[in-house]
This record gives C-alpha cells, structure tokens and sequence, in this order.
C-alpha cells in the first residue's frame, strides 16, 4: 500500500481497451504510484483533445493534486474554451532519459518515462475552488510564494481559466534497460551503448529592478544550479503534499 | 528567402482557423523556418489522434525530411495501426527553456518554444520508401550509422511501420522574454527572476562485449558530454540534409 493515495483510492487504475498497452507490455504499468511519479516529476505535459473531428496536441503545464490533474491558461485560449464544456482528453507527460544506439537499426531506441492519463476536462468554475487553483499553480512548483507576492486583482482572476480533471485511467511506460541488442549481435565489432540525456537547471538571474536587500527565498533553492528539473519538481511536489 | 527550403516550398504555411494562435499573437510564427528550427531541436514529439471520438496522446520519436515529418515504431501498436488508413493528427514537440518567477501569480510563466503540425498521416508502405526511412530514423540522429550495423532482416523491416506527414499547417510558440511583470510592479520588494532550463548530454556508456579495437565513431561525437542536446540534434539535422 502506498501511504501517499488518499484513503479509498485503489492502487491502480482500471485496465480498459483505452489505456491497455497493445505492446511492449513489459514496459507498461497501471498502478497510482507509477503515473505520480512521471506526472509529478514534470512541469510540461501535452494534451489531445478533438474539435469538430480534429484532433489538437497542445503544450501546457499541469499540476496534480490526488487524482486530479489542472492546468490553466487564457480565458481566451481555444483549447480551454473548448475544455469549459466538459470534453474527453488524454494528457500525457513524457522524459527522456537516454538515446539508445545499437548494433542494428530496429534495436535503436530510447529510455524513457512516460504517463498517459484519460479522463473529462471540466472548467473549474467555483470561485474557491478557482482561487485555491491558481494559488495552487505557483505553490505546488515555488513553495509558498503566493504568500510573498503581489494578490491577483479581479481582472487576472477573471482572465484566467482553469481546467482540472480527474484521471479516470492510466498507463505508465518505462523502459531503462539501455542497449538491448540481439544475444547473437554481441561481440560484433560496432560500438553500441547509450548518450544519458537529463534536463538540468542553470544559474538563476534575477530580474532587474529589485530592491537592495531583497533575496532569493529559502524555499526557492530546491532549484539550485546543476540539479535535475525532475528531481527538483517531485521535491515540490513533496512540500506541496505536505501542507 | 530561406535557402533551406526546397524549390518551390512557400516560406511560410497557410494560416487557417486551425493552426491560428487565438491569443498571444505576438508569440505565434507560421513560417516553415522557425517551425523547422523546433521540430528538429528536439526528437521528442507527441502525436495526437483520434479513435472513435476518443483522443490520445502518444510520446514518439520523429524526424524530419523536407515539408513531411516521420515516425514509426511496431507494427502491432494501436497508434500506428489506427494511422496507416490515413488519420488526421496534430504533432507537437516543445522544448521549455526556462521557469519565470515574477511579482504576481499572474505573470508567471515559462520561457519555451513549440511547434505544433497538422496533417494526414499515412503508413510509409511502399518498400523502397520504407527501406529508406528506416535508415534515415538512424541516419538523421547519427550521421552514417546504418553504414556500420548489421543489415536490417525482413522480420524485423515486418515488424516495424513508418508513418510520414506532409505539413499542411503549422504554427510555431515561441516565448523568450523572461520575466515580464507589470510596470507597477516593478520595485516592489519581491524577489523574481527565471531559472534557466537545458536539456543536455552525459557521459557515454559503452555497452558490454565490444571487442577492444572498436572505437565510438567520430560522427557520434557531436553528442558529447554536457552538450545541450537541442544543438547536437540540430547538427545532426544539418549533416542529414547535406546529404
């Protein structure tokens, strides 16, 4: 049992033809703490949706809360507009972790980690539940900075759509075995073996124009300089379950 | 005049109420050269389609060759099956560059870049055609490779399906801007500022049982460690196209 899902919530999420990996089952994967921790260890996702029959994959950033997944944008935007009322979506959120190079060209590949979630997207529109949302959405990455900053006026509340939806179901991919040659390859003279590729944060520069003596917060230094995005994100992550 | 684009190729696609950015206009381009720029940084893209009503979001590798974009993967799963009777998909790659923190919950943001494809995709099943990209999905990432692999069998060419796109539309995101707060805001004892993003290169892993004497090739050396790895894709691009 995993001690961070919410009492009542099953370990793993149902298996329908939706989210069944049709291949490679040995990569795939269903339970919650799978799919957190790809989910969580992102901030950009890409979300499928379908207008008139077309089908859109927009970049956006989410956040997660239990078994919820939000993200937000302009009032404005089409995809939300066209989320506001209730629409089927798929978000998936995927990392790189290494180029893959074999001794022949169907073993090339790549590790990965990568979560697709389904579900209804429902405009939040309650005016806490919005207000808690989009303090929410710079708390979960910054750790109580909504505290320290400037309040939204009406106006930015009121420009401002956010969308949340429960994840009806699941899959998680992982692959990390690196070179996965063919037995009767090896010993052949090829150079194989992996490029590890990792997303990293540099040096911070703070904007101009800010008052002597005013510095960094404590809690923004889990995004210190050479450390791993995804690293620093599920420490986010963890302060922001904590609370 | 773009010298990169093939004769005849218009310098920018068409602008329809499909790929028309809704809002942010300042941030949307729609010529091919600043859609190329992004798709070929990066070899992460997610496919979006659409299976009786149902959208998905699929993570894949992809490569590009003229105006057409590529993917493949096996011929059994679900997106590539549904794909090869000719399906409507949006394909995206996104690339974040950097957190900005500003004075409000509003104006926080990332600095990123995306590009976002619209077309009909369709299975590559001519075998000469096919032969082809699945030298080049090696090639286009590590120049001259196949040269140097065990010849591909005719179980495993089988058991792989390539999927190509002809662009239709396109349209590209592009924020740099870093923190843009409110002049009013501005001064305000608030500390804000951005925290830089990369994506790079480690160190390379040899795999186990190559044959002493058998050297990393000199063309791989553009994925040399602690590269960003949007430059080395954009010069394997480069070595792709000169070809």
């Amino acid at each position: 049992m995993n001690s961070k899902l919410r009492p009542g919530t099953a370990e793993t999420y149902p298996i329908t033809d939706r989210n069944r990996a049709k291949r490679l089952h040995e990569r795939a994967k269903y339970d919650r703490e799978s799919v957190y921790a790809i989910l969580d260890a992102g901030l950009l996702c890409h979300v499928a949706y379908v207008i008139d029959g077309q089908p859109y994959c927009t970049p956006t950033i989410h956040w997660r809360k239990g078994d919820w997944l939000f993200w937000h944008g302009s009032a404005a935007s089409r995809m939300l507009r066209n989320q506001s009322k209730g629409a089927q979506v798929c978000v998936t959120v995927s990392h790189i972790d290494a180029l893959v190079l074999a001794r022949c060209g169907f073993n090339h590949s790549a590790d990965y980690r990568s979560a697709m979630c389904f579900g209804t997207a429902r405009l939040i529109d309650d005016p806490n539940q919005k207000a808690e949302a989009l303090r929410e959405v710079v708390d979960r990455f910054y750790p109580d900075r909504t505290s320290l900053l400037r309040p939204s006026t009406d106006q930015e509340i009121k420009a401002t759509s956010v969308v949340g939806m429960k994840i009806e179901e699941a899959a998680a991919k992982v692959r990390t075995k690196g070179v996965g040659d063919e037995e009767e390859d090896l010993g052949l003279p090829i150079w194989a073996g992996i490029f590890p590729v990792t997303t990293v944060i540099g040096a911070a520069k703070a904007s101009a124009l800010i008052p002597a003596g005013t510095e960094m917060p404590e809690s923004l230094k889990i995004y210190a300089e050479g450390r791993r995005l995804d690293d620093a994100l599920l420490e986010a992550q963890a302060h922001y379950e904590a609370e």
